[in-house]
């Protein structure tokens, strides 16, 4: 099954795609309807016509998640050719909630920031609480995938060696439309993954070259801390960023982003110079 | 003024200090009641008693902010101790909403980590909101201040390049017991900090030695994403962590972690062996 979460003239709604349309469900957003634990049973919101996709207005498909963790460099073969050692250990940062956008919102581009750039990553939706799991309890943890792009704004990145600060602006990564089940992708295991710029292939991989599975991931970061349903993993990019380069390119008010996973569906987010503060 | 946040039979509730007693409002927390911008004259919630602060069960200062932002090293005698330069920027990293915990809570040492170390700050508590701050409005938008420790799982923190997943255990970070409004200790400027593990000095500082004040942190992540009312952020440690003694030392069962700011109050955590999940 696939879910979505679209915005409607009184907050957002939760939504089961049916054909070309959106079908709006009893709660706000998909973090709350994998919380609730019946998604693939729950019922219509009553009195809520159905969307159609064509004119769905999509939120980030979880709006308001307690943790959202990503991981850095987790494609084998783009982290051979850097010409580094396979790490032991995923290399975990976060954002926050709201740092997220639509999948098919505008991506502003900040006026402080000169060095905006595209990381095509795998989601993970967490579907079930999770703590201390090992590889199979976090593997049944997982709620659905889903495609997004942790845009980086690369000179905030790089002041420091912690990248926090270049990856916590508002608005700035997309995430959807779709939570698809795990059952209808396999769980991810092997699917083409890829991004676009004003339809030039940046980066193209399959997920079957992480290094770090979904599984692995939701297992290590629930050593720490409880995983709940909702919390958003995000599993790393692969090569053709436009930082590395040579020389280096980065987006431009009037491009088109195109982030995809196979099976997933598409973020298509055009780029505008940055609107005043709101 | 000084206000609390106390668990009660009935979930939390914010508080204020009055003498020995704190007097419950009509607030979850701290960050709810910050919200509402009438922290001041905010009227007592109807029908609850006085509660002795002998009797106070504190929760954390802020039960669910939707950031929690850190900074590293930001002491200017510890950063040139190092041998290293003044840094350009802040170092931001960031911590969960279930990361926090109480200023009395036990501290559990969680099985899976053997260097538990402590990191004694300064808290700052957004009291309203602020996006693109310069360093006048960022001080305009500090609601208080607060004791607090980013208490630390090295061998975690130290597996990768990025330190998040050894900052993000739950129920680690003691923040509290109060939120001390600006006019009351001039905006934090010159207070002394300091940490004891069983009553033997392991930290101790001024805030006047602050490279980033925290006006200049404030501003500086804002440059990103909105600050709320109720965000967090935690201004850095200075010299004096376990990690850096040698031979190094980190937390046991059955040690009393002791952390405080002059004039905000202290967090006092019992270290115990991690219970079972819960």
């Amino acid at each position: 099954m696939r879910f979505a979460t679209i915005r409607t003239g009184a907050g957002t709604t939760a939504a089961r795609l049916d054909g070309a349309s959106l079908i709006p469900l009893g709660a706000a957003d998909a973090g709350e309807l994998l919380a609730r634990g019946d998604a693939c049973s729950a019922p219509a919101r009553p009195g809520a016509a159905p969307v159609p996709v064509a004119e769905a207005d999509f939120a980030p498909l979880v709006t308001s998640p307690s943790k959202v963790i990503c991981v850095g460099l987790n494609y084998r073969t783009h982290i051979m050719e850097t010409g580094r050692e396979l790490p032991e250990y995923p290399t975990l940062f976060a954002k926050f909630a709201e740092t997220l956008m639509g999948a098919k919102d505008d991506l502003e581009l900040p006026a402080v920031s000169e060095k905006v750039d595209w990381e095509v990553e795998l989601a993970v939706v967490i579907g079930s609480p999770v703590y201390r799991g090992d590889r199979d309890s976090a593997l049944a943890a997982i709620g659905g995938y889903a495609t997004s792009n942790d845009v980086s704004m690369r000179d905030w990145q790089r002041r420091t060696l912690q990248w926090q600060a270049g990856k916590m602006f508002r608005h700035s990564t997309p995430v959807g439309p779709y939570l698809v089940t795990p059952d209808e992708v396999d769980h991810a295991r092997d699917l083409e993954i890829g991004c676009e710029v004003d339809g030039e292939v940046m980066q193209r991989a399959r997920t079957s070259d992480l290094l770090f599975t979904p599984a692995d991931v939701v297992a290590y970061a629930s050593q720490a801390i409880t995983l709940r349903p909702g919390d958003l993993l995000l599993t790393g990019t692969t090569g053709g960023v436009g930082d590395a380069r040579k020389p280096p390119v980065y987006l431009k008010p009037g491009q088109v982003l195109r982030s995809y996973v196979e099976g997933l569906g598409e973020c298509v987010n055009h780029c505008v110079a940055e609107k005043p503060a709101r």
